[in-house]
């Protein structure tokens, strides 16, 4: 009954790969069946203004869309001189979702930027950046580990994300597009490797909800979590 | 316990008063505690053109603040020449969970825009934009229903929204700002009259959250709604 | 044979409202019959460059409209990225006439940042917010008077504006926008308490005026002025 | 005792050389002094939206300053990316100045466009403007008369715009940079060939100034509109 | 001799993958050595205004690079709000040179637009994107001729590009990054298949250069063109 | 042939009036037949960030068109809040050119910017930019000297550019617009006054060229060098 034939908790196949950006301190490119999203880390020693002093580190993200990312090519933001108000929103999340698995302490006052650019969308684009980022932003700490620049390990636990929704009346895991565009409610859940959340946005567009639909994409979207700590064990092994 | 000496559940004095911008064709100025939002409904017969043809009509929303509605001087966002992220994002929250309590069809081919400026700000301020901005929506659809422009009520039913967290430990229902910003997890609840949910976002900056609190914090929520629907009675009666 | 019905040398009833945005140094709410405008003064210790090492202060202001404040909505000036140039012809206007009434020595190397907001137009916005400005700069400079930070008053006299034009012939007082847009010629005065001219703008819009009529509008201005002025008093005692 | 050696009552000499800008279909180069403009008339028989259908005329300007204008290099606002308020509030004077000396209806559904820009700087530069803008527009008017575009000729008078200001407690006509930055009390006054006045603008920096000194400024400004006719009449001979 | 141990006259490496991008009409992602970017080609069949009427296509091109993609972070454009001076000269030499191989009547009124984005940066970016460009816009081309929307193929030959230059007194083909930040002069050469020169661009950062050397560096340039063109000919196939 | 009845290898009429704007520390009038740049050059002993300490010197330019320049009014780029890719291009062009005709050392950490502002075009603006650009540098730099601020003579040579172009079939020397607007093919060249190049841009607009072509073009940029060469050591004399 999935556009896709997916079962109803049926994710799609992921796949990341790392290095794929030769300059980055942490590169990754992730496939969320056709949502593919390169992520890389930057580590920036000279911290932004409000760390100096704090001896915290800050993580921060961007996210982009390559303008025929999409099926039908959107205007280029930088060409339009702005970054939409979906992309800012987007962005904001990765950013907050990926510092709740960080010890700013640890991290000490150093800056990791995270850049997500969708090369190809297919619903999806934000959980795959988070999920995809934090391999990146893995990979950047080793580095600071392996080179000695801080001493325990930042990294508190798995971050990912995943979204659910009410599809045909139905709970299903993972979204495409031909899913998310028809889904009168879907949410965005961010949750650690450990099972505890971090983000949770549940929207209704024109609709409403119910606490127990609200429950039952909780559900699945803690189940779809193992599959994503999985892989990105797999991809920073 | 809380700086404001409420106790966990009680919300702040809630006050609507309408009719407070004359050319608009719905108006009020919410206060919640100390937290106080002009929101003023235009309609404009002229849809934009996504909507031409399709019979359908349109809720939109746009926020700002007053530079000195906070505690320091913020820079006015029309000087530095765009809106912020957390504006845009606000802005969008808005206008989704207003278009949830409102029947497009019956609405007819015509848009009706919610603007919602903070005089002074403390905390909630994106709720109470939610719960006053009805009121102006359901004083401007009056009109149209007096004026014979609509036959049948567009408007399903109440719209609100609070905010809960984690404060010092415990839930604890419509932050004000001292709350809001020392709560380790914090969401925001926008719900109909019939306590059905709109939607759900709850964040955790730096930090994790369980399910277990989750429900508390939607049980805050839904017993928030029932002072904010009698708030919004009161103010259209 | 006026719109409103009122004498050529009738002002609008004004009234000034203290204390309306508690995060203020100063703030008023001043309504000239159905021009409302919000005004606050902030303090800034931290100055202006410009200032750095002169030992003189500054006052500068800025003003917005809501969007819903006209009788048709006007574009959000946050959302087109830049303020038109009738917001920066107004704004430049109540600094420089709020200005030369401070004494400049006597402030102090700080800066006080006047905004006025107006919620609701019916002409003569800016000659109210100047009025209402000069009202929250005062309390402001209260309030660092009575914390000692400066030691005798740099306020010189009060500074208030109106605006006066020739309609349907006749030279009137206080335009409300009724008149203001049917005016041939219409001036904006900005007077001290004492009496003296702080700014003459005077314009005739595909049209010319005489030195007589110039005469006829400032005499207005002047008995105006007295009434203004009287408010101020009263707002502030 | 003038910095330039000049009488109080003496202007700078002025030239006005048509013909400037061969593309343009009126233009000029003005000299008051060591201030120069370069203006230009631009006809555009597709007229802006507001006109369509009014059958009226519209006279519009935009402003501008080479870098090097001035003393200093100023920053090209091409390049800061927006016109600053200073340049907004002087292509609205210019204008709204030009269009007080045009019949609206005799010049029929088509706009002219004045481009104002400043070669070189010392004072006067919006007051340069307005009268060899004036010469600009006649021309192209001229034009548009002896193509037979328009059988009446909507030009109705002269007009021309001064400067003078209290300099050192005595009134002077037609202000230099250095007296300008040195003025207590300034003014821009905009007559008609006729003698009836367009524009007033009279403004203090951080002081006032009386009736009488508003008196005597106006009485030098009607003095040197002679000349400015006179070398208007020279140029468009 | 060359940080590479490239012979002078020796290419980098060329890759050519078709079919990256899903949604788009034809895309590749090429790499040139470590330099990789994503071209993708966008058919839009409601052509800009400029060519209505005339029957003739357009053929545009964008360019962009991933704020990593280089070796230090760069500030990503739709951040800033604006596309550097640099990325706007390359987007017109891309499109310009596309434009070149192709029959705009043949084409018809549509217009196809070429997106450029950098993934790794070494060098050679402009070159390979005119090169990769191409692959784009020739899959593009086929769908249009299989699905019967164009009878008679608008793509007259292969157009590709390289960079050559003097570095360390000797002409050098297709500079990496190494070489380009020392070279006193370069040059982009953009050709068709069938040897003809479409754009030359000589420049000498802070140096100058003679006749004879643009001879050898065009003798290079001619003699990489046999390698990309096999390439793209092996992608298309 | 040429619709301005020059022969093949005939320039157009050049004058270059020095001194035009008098707050510059040099400036001059380049007139090349009808089109008309002022140049500036502006000192600042301020250096750019990336200047300081390097002892190194920095030379860079802008460039901008009046609005009625042209044929028909463009809009001003000050207005569109933007600088088109063409005057980035052109300015970036002329910064890099003017460059290699300076010795960085003997300059000494400080920058002088080179405005150039066309006044009327008629082709090649970008040339008579450069060529009038360097007689500004060469006046600002003789004042440096005179001054005693650098002791040995940072320019080295003359730099011009000049215009050439395939119209009608036939090489022709600096393209006016009409021939310009219908050439297939035109470059630009940059040289030195010892006759090395410092800049070759050759592009064909939907079509290609030879090699023997563009010997024939450098050959005509060549000649035409002698006289513009001549031009600028008259106007510095």
């Amino acid at each position: 009954m999935r556009p896709s034939g997916r079962n109803l908790s049926d994710m799609r196949p992921i796949s990341i790969e790392t290095g794929v950006m030769g300059h980055a301190e942490g590169s990754c490119l992730i496939r969320c069946g056709n949502t593919h999203v390169l992520c890389s880390a930057t580590i920036e020693e000279n911290p932004p203004r409000f760390l100096k002093g704090t001896g915290l580190g800050w993580v921060t993200a961007e996210y982009g869309m390559l303008p025929r990312a999409t099926n039908t090519r959107n205007r280029r933001e930088a060409a339009s001189g702005k970054q939409s108000g979906r992309t800012q929103e987007i962005q904001r999340l990765i950013g907050r979702s990926l510092r709740a698995g960080v010890d700013r302490v640890a991290l000490g006052e150093r800056q990791i930027t995270i850049d997500c650019d969708v090369i190809q969308a297919d619903g999806g684009t934000r959980c795959a950046s988070i999920t995809g980022g934090w391999v990146a932003l893995r990979l950047a700490v080793n580095k600071l580990l392996k080179a000695g620049a801080i001493v325990s390990d930042p990294i508190i636990d798995h971050v990912a994300a995943v979204s659910c929704g009410i599809y045909a009346g139905q709970p299903v895991l993972d979204l495409d597009y031909a899913e998310d565009s028809e889904a009168g409610t879907d949410g965005n859940f961010v949750l650690t490797g450990a099972g505890k959340l971090i983000e949770v946005q549940m929207s209704a567009e024109g609709a409403t909800f119910s606490r127990d639909e609200m429950g039952q994409l909780l559900d699945l979207a803690e189940a779809g979590m193992t599959q994503l700590v999985a892989a990105q064990k797999a991809a920073v092994a």
